[in-house]
């Protein structure tokens, strides 16, 4: 089965025990439920699920059903985010994926519960592991846990733009590179590898979709990001763009790919491994600036 | 060790541990930080953790480490679900516990990142357990997601304010019931107990809240609840005051807990434990109409 495939077969059955489908007619609240698989679909790239799923193959993918958890934990940490950060309070975004945000499509206090409801979806999905794999699934939870809360996740990320002065590099690191850095551990981690040699890997890949993100901000238009598009600028967020020009920016992105290639720790599927990186690495670096 | 002097400490090592006080100085985002012990202070009752450990207790409480974290997670989970309730999109709370809400003294969207970040701080909680009992906390895990999440926890009760149509018995009891059911089956559980027989004390013990709440909602004015009053009425949310009146409301509260004494699982400390729920009983009972 490819990837992608594994994935959208994961994260429907995920979703699915999240609605509740099997309960009584009735017994769940429907806008609610509704609302979840919204926030999780169009699927798009599923980035974060395929790191995590290349690197537990790699490793030899020997619980196939932990790593299935462990990638489709994350793209339900990764989506909460995304609806939790398009809210009015945050970037008060009206198109996400190239239609109405939750709160938008549904309501205010829908996404907030949506965004809360695929949180917790997340460690239910690891909790739902066999005995014989409780430690594993337990360390698990505790990677997702620390790489998205408080005091150094995704949380923290956001966090820091609430802040009067800016760890610029904890910024970062917590913002978008954390869920990458699970995204490697804990595919190794659901193989039954030591997840901290595989950090600087997630580390690495965090840092270069920052800096494409940043290049696809400023020189995207809406249509084409499914997103607004500029809004770096309008918020006044720290940019690479700005730091070091579309030009310098674009070489930075190169370095930092190189060196995530000469960072995977050594495995059975490490040169399968290093070629997935090269391709994302081409998707990664705009063709053209487009912005109208 | 008194239970509440139990409470106290672990919850403090817990935020702790959220806010990061051991990393290196600037390096945490400090309002998020701070909006952490500020939503989770002055801690009340401390009803649930208490409920929690006393079930521990009179289970044996082997594992005193990880009643404890059961106990915390629980409360981290009910201080989230407060400061998402309070809202502007939901309840627009001015004032809880006597104090501003999380979103007037720090900001909307550092409330939506509190509530957040102690729901994650639960899970991880409970992750960092000792290998030996995996297991059992990874069961922990997979109890708090199911009373917290949808399609059964507290997401799914506030979901039920968002449908045209409404389930009041799925409604109450996920909306309150639920974690209450959570706190005795967690604490048998993270005793080395079945956690299925637990589950009606604690429905019990939860609708008996929900009915002392509408109680204290339609009776007590702002300052005695430290938040306002007559919510219930104002929001036109189900309520048993509107359904039994004043006096019918107090004979089904104490049906209700004589219920839950008599539903206590054989346990060592059977006894005790039905003593508590007593006192509790009492001190839920209102003695008078005070509202002015």
């Amino acid at each position: 089965m490819d990837l992608s495939k594994r994935i959208d077969r994961a994260m429907t059955r995920a979703i699915a025990q999240a609605q509740g489908t099997d309960a009584p007619a009735g017994s769940v609240p429907g806008r609610l439920a509704a609302a979840l698989n919204y926030a999780v679909t169009p699927g798009g790239a599923r980035i974060r699920p395929t790191i995590c799923l290349s690197v537990a193959l790699a490793c030899g993918d020997d619980r196939p059903a932990l790593s299935d958890s462990a990638a489709i934990a994350l793209e339900l940490i990764h989506c909460a985010s995304l609806v939790h950060d398009d809210l009015p309070a945050f970037d008060d975004a009206d198109f996400r994926r190239g239609k109405p945000t939750v709160h938008l499509a549904f309501s205010e206090p829908l996404a907030v519960l949506t965004g809360d409801s695929l949180i917790i979806a997340a460690f239910d999905l690891l909790a739902r592991t066999e005995a014989a794999d409780a430690l594993r699934a337990l360390q698990l939870v505790r990677l997702l846990a620390h790489h998205t809360g408080m005091p150094h996740g995704i949380c923290a990320g956001q966090g820091w733009e609430s802040e009067p002065k800016v760890d610029l590099r904890a910024y970062h690191r917590s913002k978008t590179a954390a869920l990458f850095v699970a995204a490697t551990q804990m595919g190794a981690l659901a193989a039954g590898h030591e997840p901290e040699a595989w950090g600087e890997l997630g580390g690495r890949i965090g840092e270069a979709f920052q800096v494409a993100d940043d290049l696809r901000d400023a020189l995207y238009d809406e249509g084409t990001l499914g997103k607004p598009a500029g809004q770096d600028a309008i918020h006044a967020r720290p940019s690479a763009v700005d730091e070091l020009g579309v030009q310098g920016a674009i070489r930075r992105l190169q370095d930092i790919l190189g060196g995530a290639i000469a960072s995977i720790p050594s495995c059975p599927g490490e040169g399968q491994l290093a070629q997935l990186v090269r391709v994302y690495a081409e998707r990664m670096t705009p063709v053209a600036p487009v912005r109208v």
